[in-house]
């Protein structure tokens, strides 16, 4: 049973802090073997990489295997089934098409004193990717970390997925061709992102490392942060979905489940305007709950962080949002539009109820890659703007300097750093000669 | 004396790797000390706040005293004198004047299969501001973070600023009035960044907290990142000058002290044509350190850190200039916009001998917050965009969930994903009854 709460409830406020607050993540402190591991890599480079594969993976290695050949990728991809390379195709032409868009212009202008400014993007010259093995080897999360990285220029992308005893997923390496990366290697773990980071004798280091991974690699991802950089540490996955009533309670009974398999400890919120269609919706979840393949999963998601939320109106349900700043919000009303204006704080929004998040996931065009854990209120999804970096401009004439330099010498001063001034000064004692 | 380099000597590239590698920090390891006063400030709040400002500031406060009040910022301002303040303005104005150019696009359109994408820009509600006392207490700083934060549209802006012995300076206080800033707290160290990531009683939580701080300050934002968003863990100063000869070396001299005196781990580099003029350089070099108000400092970060490389063509200073990827690069060259096209991993680019990067710390409007330690490679300096955060928004109709649902459905199937699959298919049944 998921918790009921009604905001109409004097207890409301207290359950609704317990709820934002509640401890979702189990961290285990994987950081002192983490550390072990990647100063063996920057020490032994392949031998400890080997190494480290033939014990987690149960997989011997040379160094030569270390990395997908074109035939072995090529023999893979010939096993995906039609159904399933369409469907890759037509997802990554449509990430493409809203990733293109997203490429920010570079600008150049003069101003009244005559100074040149602006800045110049660039992509990141070298990216690596990890995706986990097993499980969560998904094909549509090599789409979401390899597209916006070829949008934007990256001219060498680099896949690091282990196998282990062997066995690949032939849609993750044919999601990484279709998005064209460069190179495959078959590791995995804290070893891999070491590899990625510092190098070895086999694999080049790369300047970014995206991707999801399990605790070691997060804690790794974390160690290397600065000599390379890294996306966001993700938490467990979570929906909210406000509903005001006239939407078939089945259809969100699956939206919130769509999350809740994912992990035991995702989330799935629901907030509704009326108590008997949240109950409606609850009862939709425990019928489906009997049959999902996942329902072990979902069972306990459901069970230890659902909630139905009954709200007075859609202005509550938005400030109870802006509160939860959720990854994913479902606006299952008649006027999405409306609503979505107010929630200020989302990772994705999906408007009206023909846009079941689960379209997000795969084909809709926006990332998958999301803002978890609040973090919504100052963080943004995967994008372009994630592999690439900008170097701002300045170009002084000798007017401009006239102008702004005497500025520059006060403050120089003010902060008594005295060179700052003096590289002026001089400038200035040559013009006014 | 710095090192002296030549791109023709055969022991070049062991040098210079060296260079590259050459360990500049010391990062003293407080990070035990830290997360005791973040647990502290979570627990006790105020009262550790308090304690810890009285035993680290010296300074004995009341909960009503930890914000400076209207009357106590207008007293202090009121002291900053006439040229100082005009020079803060001209600083803020172009500082403006530049960021609001970075306010990225929302976006919407409706693609061919009639689902409607796009995103929305929104900004961070709550930003907090770090601003170091004493010698680094930099009014240009305040400027530099807050100024970004206010055009991109945070609501509330907070600076914490430490005042030990009550000491504090006045330039701050004018130029956080200037740029807008909604709150002064007279707190610093760790327990600063506690308060504006958790909030006490009398501090209100912020969702972003930026600027430069020592240790202490640097350890307790990489502990509360994930609460909060944070901006980059800056390092020590760089600087690259490259020179083709033709401008005046003590110019160049001044440049390149111009960071070394920030700091005695900071890096001045100089890369030119001519082993004559670099020595030319190098001599004028020494003739300010005899006078130069920071010559302790900037005298060991020259010697322990500077270097003067001889290259036999600016294609080659490009190169060089891309693998140690500054902070700062100054082109003192006859055609700075060419050199700067092959310059691709710098954090700020100044073109042409009239552009000391000294103007770039105070009043070109560029931002001064920028990637060290080689990260231009793949992260780009403070802006607008640090203050904000994409929500991307996706709809579909009946019609365009007919066209691209059956990709998800395959592809959730494949990813053994059944709730994500049937939250389509039950829509899609609705749709072919």
């Amino acid at each position: 049973m998921p918790q009921f709460l009604d905001t109409r409830d004097d207890a409301f406020d207290a359950a609704f802090t317990a709820l934002l607050c509640a401890k979702r993540e189990d961290s285990p402190d994987v950081d002192a073997v983490v550390a072990g591991i990647i100063a063996d890599v920057r020490t032994r480079g392949d031998a400890a990489v080997l190494e480290l594969t033939a014990k987690f993976d149960r997989l011997q290695l040379t160094a030569e295997g270390l990395r997908f050949t074109e035939d072995e990728i090529a023999a893979h991809c010939a096993q995906v089934p039609d159904a399933e390379r369409q469907a890759l195709e037509i997802a990554a032409e449509r990430i493409r098409a809203y990733h293109v868009r997203q490429m920010p212009q570079d600008a150049e202008w003069t101003d009244p004193d005559g100074a040149t400014l602006g800045w110049r993007w660039g992509a990141v010259s070298a990216a690596g990717l990890y995706v986990p093995g097993g499980l969560a080897s998904y094909p549509s999360s090599v789409l979401m970390n390899a597209i916006p990285a070829k949008v934007a220029g990256v001219a060498r992308l680099a896949i690091c997925v282990p196998t282990p005893g062997g066995v690949v997923n032939p849609l993750v390496l044919l999601a990484a061709r279709i998005a064209g990366v460069d190179e495959i290697y078959r590791i995995g773990g804290a070893q891999a992102i070491a590899a990625l980071a510092y190098g070895t004798e086999s694999i080049a280091p790369v300047d970014k490392i995206t991707g999801p991974g399990n605790a070691f690699v997060a804690a790794a991802k974390r160690r290397v942060f600065g000599k390379v950089g890294i996306d966001m540490i993700a938490g467990p996955s979570e929906i909210l979905v406000i509903a005001d009533g006239e939407t078939d309670p089945d259809w969100i009974a699956l939206d919130l489940m769509s999350q809740a398999e994912h992990d035991e400890n995702a989330q799935a919120l629901l907030i509704c305007t009326d108590a008997d269609y949240g109950r409606a919706v609850a009862a939709a979840v425990d019928k489906r709950l009997e049959t999902l393949e996942r329902r072990a999963i979902a069972s306990v998601s459901w069970r230890d962080f659902g909630a139905v939320i009954t709200v007075r109106d859609l202005d509550e349900a938005a400030a109870l949002s802006n509160r939860i700043a959720p990854e994913h919000l479902e606006l299952c009303v008649s006027d999405p539009e409306a609503l979505a204006a107010k929630c200020i704080h989302a990772g994705a929004i999906f408007l009206g109820q023909w846009t079941p998040e689960a379209i997000g996931d795969y084909v809709g065009g926006p990332n998958h890659v999301l803002p978890t854990a609040r973090s919504a209120r100052f963080s943004s999804g995967l994008s372009v703007m994630d592999f690439l970096k900008r170097t701002t401009l300045a170009r002084m004439t000798p007017e401009a300097l006239r102008a702004i330099g005497p500025a520059a010498e006060v403050l120089a001063r003010s902060e008594s750093l005295e060179a700052h001034g003096l590289s002026v000064t001089a400038r200035l004692d040559k013009l006014n000669r």
